[in-house]
């Protein structure tokens, strides 16, 4: 398959770069200054960033090949993405060209962000074959995809862009500027104003939309979540208790609907249609594993909500060696919902989780912290047995028990138990042998005296 | 610490969930029919939610005591947090109950989405004493909670709310709906249109949001996202680029503030001050591993972005055995940013992902897949050896080769060399042990026979 590629920005880049990663050749016609160098750093990020999304290795990238005229890069293409300027004159001249060129079959795409397909194909004779199919920043992570235009070229090209990943939607009817830019445009004006007057700089307004109701549109959007807040009463009851506020001074923007009986029922249905399948209770589960989930990738990353956990985290940990029997405390938590697989229980992996944490904290103990790690030393786990004994489950709070040996040259020997906390049950062992390296060389190096010592000090019965 | 907690629907109720697992002592008034019934609801999903958010052990659950009266609901607290229904006079009374019975250094709070401090402090005549903390449901999840009042209670305010894994977003001048609730009241607006005009309905608008723009806001909110699309030229050129779009028939709410320089110039230096210290190279870069590791975290729940990962997986998994060298060919991935530990190279854990994934492609080509696990049968794993040999990074692409023995009763044993893709390297071995399991008893049983042949099948040798 061939994707031409008309204007290689960040938008049309973005699109080049997915689709070479998922398998199509690429042409490109971008004759822009510094085009082709855009690009390839749009591709690098693509490269790094799109192939970990999935657990299974992708097809071949396509060839992607830069084209000296747009008659070319379109020519034997599938599909045309046209990624101009937001000037009506220019594009129209441009998809002018692409349809002179282009296959009769081929999709010919425009990425416009606000113009209709009927803007766009005022001067075309064939205008069935022109839709819009507008994608969001970074074009090669985001699946969504608005497509609006003829119904049966829509049709064809929602498997095409599933088949890279994206997932088209359907704007049943043309409105300048689509669906989702409509209400990023909103948003927009009204932190305008929140700016403007001086209740907000541009920080506190990110953090006021990252902490709160971001979390809950990146799962669920805006009607899932605010049918939760109807409850068993539903989407109906929702409008009854907030429709008075929409006669609030709650927005500087104030042109508002009537909620007519018509329209009160149609939201109605139409969230029973999307949701009415999952109780309340069931959505409400939903929800809180997937904001646990979405707030927990982001702790690594220590960005967003995720660090605000980290910071939790941290005032939480033990600053102190705790002993239970001759044996160091070195988890203690509960299993969270994104440890579970299919079985319904901690999936194998966790337990290595675990006992990777167990072996942290006795480095951390033992100095060999974050600011260790940074000077340039740090232990590598070179081997790792451990034997399952029984299933563990969401909610249960565990602890690991660790039995420190003393360093053998730069060898670190820690055996780990890790039990239910409560009734004290064995849930699983490990072996676990590290080694001391030097982050420098990345080669095993004998650890400095005060990590030795350290160590010792971790194990009662030295 | 105590909290009184006057009001105990969905946001009184998630407040009280929150001190409770932070181990405040909780007091409750809630004279409502059925207040208990639906708190208990409230509590046990913060329960199953809330300490699944940290690696460490929350302390102990703080006691929950069902006051008869306000006044003892209030009388020994620290904080009292009012949320009670958005009827001012109501709220004059019930905070003129509280300050009459509170202690003299208690912080009066109270959750009202839309009332300023100045509204609800009118009949107070201790006005300073009574602030706005506005949370987001749920309560017990969302960080955010925005403050509005006296700086120096908010400031007494932020350190007891931080203590409880919240984080207060100060509001510098009283405004109706504070910061986030103007935003989400924008949005609505422009949905209501939409659904209204017939453009789009409620499931459209959601994905919409959630497929998109939701996920950018998760981790980064508006600004910092559009401070990207300026690209290196910045806010000031972002602003320039698409100012005029302002003026054009993009959302039904068009009353927006006269983009003057002054205006730019703030939103400039205010982005400059939020995230000046990243390169926009660096920002793309922060930008892609959150969304990498958010729609990640969302696909094992199966839910929104999530489910589309999930749907594309399935289309580049063998769904025939392929081997290579006499072994089974069970992994062929890229390894995602979200395997990476502090070291910079793959956590030992996910090596244990990456073989817990080739026993399950054994098993699956075995069938004993997804629709067997849900006919009552599965393997479960009982011991695992790893020896780790390479260090492996982010982006490079592994295979997983694996000898699969035949069924010894029911015993399943497998060795996987975990091999980089390319050149070949091993990068870490592992003997599996697995038993055959009967769900409904969670006890081992033997597979049955056509199980066992399969097995045998997946060995070129036998």
């Amino acid at each position: 398959m061939i994707a031409g590629i008309v204007g290689a920005g960040v938008i049309g880049g973005g699109w080049a770069a997915r689709f070479a990663l998922m398998g199509w050749d690429v042409c490109i016609f971008d004759p822009s200054d510094g085009a082709k160098k855009r690009f390839e750093a749009v591709y690098a990020n693509a490269c790094d960033a799109l192939p970990g999304l999935y657990e299974y290795a992708l097809p071949e990238p396509g060839q992607i090949t830069w084209c000296d005229s747009l008659e070319e890069a379109v020519a034997h293409a599938q599909w045309v993405q046209e990624s101009t300027p937001e000037q009506l004159a220019q594009k129209h001249s441009v998809l002018n060209a692409i349809q002179t060129h282009c296959r009769a079959d081929a999709i010919v795409a425009s990425s416009t962000s606000g113009f209709k397909p009927s803007d766009l194909q005022k001067s075309s004779d064939k205008p069935e074959q022109i839709i819009v199919a507008h994608p969001f920043n970074p074009v090669y992570l985001l699946p969504l995809v608005e497509t609006v235009g003829d119904p049966s070229t829509c049709d064809k090209a929602k498997t095409l862009l599933q088949g890279i990943g994206m997932e088209p939607l359907h704007v049943a009817q043309e409105i300048d500027a689509h669906i989702a830019d409509r209400f990023l445009e909103a948003v927009w004006r009204e932190a305008l104003w929140l700016v403007n007057d001086g209740i907000a700089d541009t920080e506190t307004i990110d953090n006021a939309i990252r902490y709160g109701f971001g979390l809950r549109w990146a799962q669920m959007g805006l009607f899932e979540t605010y049918r939760l807040a109807g409850g068993d009463a539903g989407m109906a009851h929702f409008i009854a208790q907030f429709g008075p506020a929409l006669q609030w001074p709650w927005t500087k923007l104030m042109d508002v609907p009537e909620l007519t009986p018509a329209l009160v029922d149609a939201i109605a249905s139409q969230s029973d249609a999307q949701s009415g399948h999952y109780s309340i209770r069931e959505l409400e589960r939903i929800r809180d594993d997937n904001l646990v989930s979405i707030m927990r990738a982001l702790k690594p990353r220590q960005y967003g909500a995720g660090a605000l956990l980290k910071a939790v985290d941290e005032t939480l940990k033990n600053k102190e060696a705790v002993f239970h029997d001759e044996l160091l405390v070195t988890v203690h938590r509960v299993i969270p919902i994104d440890w579970i697989d299919y079985n319904g229980h901690m999936n194998e992996s966790r337990y290595a989780q675990v006992f990777s944490d167990a072996a942290d904290t006795v480095l951390q103990l033992a100095g060999a912290d974050e600011a260790y790690v940074a000077s340039g030393g740090s232990f590598f786990t070179v081997d790792c047995h451990i034997q399952y004994r029984q299933e563990t489950h969401v909610g249960e709070a565990v602890r690991c028990l660790t039995a420190v040996a003393p360093m053998d040259g730069k060898k670190l020997r820690l055996k780990h138990e890790m039990r239910r906390a409560g009734d004290e049950t064995l849930l699983a062992t490990a072996e676990q042998l590290l080694v001391h390296v030097d982050l420098n060389t990345r080669k095993s190096s004998n650890p400095p005296q005060h990590i030795v010592d350290a160590i010792k000090g971790l194990n009662p019965s030295c």
